[in-house]
């Protein structure tokens, strides 16, 4: 196993051919200053003239790595430039690992900000909660090229994706009267409570190990607890995790290593939807847990309804370079969603097939198109912040 | 000319596929983690199983492009593409572009010491004198992977290689009787004044606008010009060029639009031997120069001894990749000269003949196993700063 990665799992390929002393004047010195010239005169032409009209740095200070948690930034590589293969395998996106050996906020964004200039976007990847909200928020104030946390937001795009062809089966709709639970308040549950809200979600209740996530318990200290328990939990619950799971439509499982007991499962609502994605264990047994659950879906590959970020970010990405996205916004990663679930034609949805396979070749192009149509629709970029020449 | 840039001139390559669940259980999840763990117990080998092995950063501000200057980051991308195109074509080093907005030289260290961990060699190029200096000095200290400023460096090892063979044709020898006078104290012109002191050249005079470099001058509140007032110009000369020139044996010309005139050059010894490298106008016209000096040499690939550093930067950063090297040497940087001058076979030696074509297929392996080489004989490598895991 350790064989396939020896050397790394990505290279440089050149474009051009360097083998003549002409060859060498066009791609270097002096040929290469009139490029440079007229992109320090406009400096949109670096989108089309250099690599950043492809290219996205795939970004880590490898605080919170797979299921492995805080392992630094050299052990984060192989997962890095396993990101980047998965990038270029599956929409031609260039990506290039960028593993930080800093840890503190302010600098992880002064760094990534600095760098920025090279790159079409930013795959922020297994930074640990609550830092990777601070370093993801501040950065999108600061670069004019799209922000993206997968552990977030690729995550929360595939969950909404199988939740959108999940509730056909059960004749509900992503909507006011949906009942969701959301179990495991880390950087993905945030992520997936904000995405299902803005998709039209009202009735989310978070729960965590203390149960019931409200604006006045003792987490509340933590702005991100406060603001989730604020704008969730419209029906005032509070107390332990069964009081939400009473009646739930939906469970969401993000935690690490809670559980879904098969008697809290019991008080969900008929025709439950259960998606257990704790890993490498799910929350409950996806074999127990359909006897009671109409859908059942799990991170795990060797189950039905794999939900694998691999379906959102390869396309997404394709999507932000091609239509010169400045920001990833809420109604491209709806759109995103939607065009994955759309994957699955209407004849073929069951219970065992609510998301499509990554290796399906339609994904890719599918939420490209849909993320390049909602750039349209968020109006013109924002004036690109340049360095005075 | 625009068109062969278009979209940049480099791109990501995988090494292996990922057609299917098999592939991507063993690429990324679950099969990467054995290799992040076995990275996280032994981080030295992050140079076997990641890209590190085999990468390089190109690394910029984009403060002293070419002869463009101070053009920012963005449209010194070309350069650093041109960059990495040729470290890959001549060498097989995977380099990638770093361009950063950032010009606070501690805030650079910061990040590029922060973004080492995934590289094999860091090249800094184009980042203006002095900021260059304190830079790399800082950096050195802080990384355990060769820092090697091209501009510095690359420009002195090519001009200690031409120097080596055009010594032979006028009988003289790189040493203590050697009388060296360097024009324009700026990046390329202190490394080359300390690489020659390195391989033994002890009577060397520095000279700028204002005449010859003293640790007396006004200049030497600079750290950098009283370090080479003292370290150079031996015989305590002072005053006007004209007096650094009487009797000199070389004249290295590294100046931004400083002249040499015929009648200065008529100060020099017999044999004079002219490197005049002011790009992208020669100090002195070449044609005028050869009636007089013994052997010129200019940077232009339209003049015979081009002096080029793509003769050392590709072969340089394959023997430090190959040889694991932790820091570049002065050693080895002689090695690099050496090697490069060796390509010119004794019998082909001639005056308008004592620096080999970068395209001449021997250069780099020879520069690549005289580094090697130099590596091994600076004792161990220092040990491995890396962190806690």
């Amino acid at each position: 196993m350790l064989d396939a990665h020896a050397g790394g799992k990505i290279s440089v390929r050149t474009k051009l051919s360097v083998r003549t002393a002409e060859d060498l004047a066009v791609v270097y010195t002096p040929g290469v200053a009139r490029v440079c010239r007229a992109i320090a005169d406009d400096p949109e032409l670096a989108r089309t003239l250099t690599i950043k009209r492809n290219s996205v740095a795939v970004v880590t200070d490898g605080s919170a790595v797979l299921g492995l948690g805080d392992i630094g930034p050299a052990a984060a590589m192989p997962v890095m430039e396993g990101k980047a293969m998965l990038l270029k395998s599956f929409a031609d996106v260039d990506a290039y690992p960028i593993c930080l050996d800093e840890r503190d906020p302010d600098r992880l964004v002064d760094i990534i900000a600095a760098l920025s200039v090279g790159f079409g976007g930013i795959n922020l990847e297994d930074i640990a909660a609550p830092r990777c909200f601070e370093v993801e928020g501040k950065l999108r104030q600061r670069v004019d090229v799209p922000v993206f946390h997968d552990d977030q937001h690729g995550t929360a795009v595939v969950v909404l994706a199988a939740l959108l062809n999940a509730v056909k089966l059960v004749g509900k709709e992503v909507g006011p009267r949906l009942r969701v639970v959301v179990q495991g308040i880390g950087a993905a549950g945030i992520a997936v409570a904000n995405l299902l809200l803005a998709a039209g979600v009202q009735d989310l209740v978070g729960v965590d190990r203390n149960g019931i996530v409200t604006p006045r318990r003792r987490e509340a200290r933590d702005p991100i607890y406060r603001r989730l328990g604020r704008q969730t939990n419209p029906r005032r619950l509070h107390g332990p995790k069964e009081e939400a799971l009473a009646g739930a439509d939906v469970f969401v499982g993000l935690s690490a290593g809670d559980t879904l007991t098969p008697t809290q499962l019991g008080l969900m609502a008929e025709d439950a939807i259960v998606f257990a994605m704790a890993n490498p264990t799910p929350e409950i047994d996806p074999a127990v847990a359909r006897r009671r659950a109409a859908v059942v879906a799990t991170g795990r590959s060797d189950e039905p309804n794999q939900i694998n970020n691999v379906l959102c970010f390869p396309g997404l990405f394709r999507g932000l370079l091609d239509s010169g996205a400045r920001a990833v916004t809420d109604p491209m990663k709806v759109a995103a969603a939607e065009a994955i679930a759309l994957i699955v034609e209407p004849g073929r949805l069951a219970p065992d097939y609510i998301i499509p396979s990554p290796f399906d070749l339609a994904v890719v192009p599918a939420v490209a198109r849909a993320v390049g149509a909602a750039v349209g629709h968020t109006g013109p970029p924002r004036a690109v912040a340049t360095r005075p020449l």
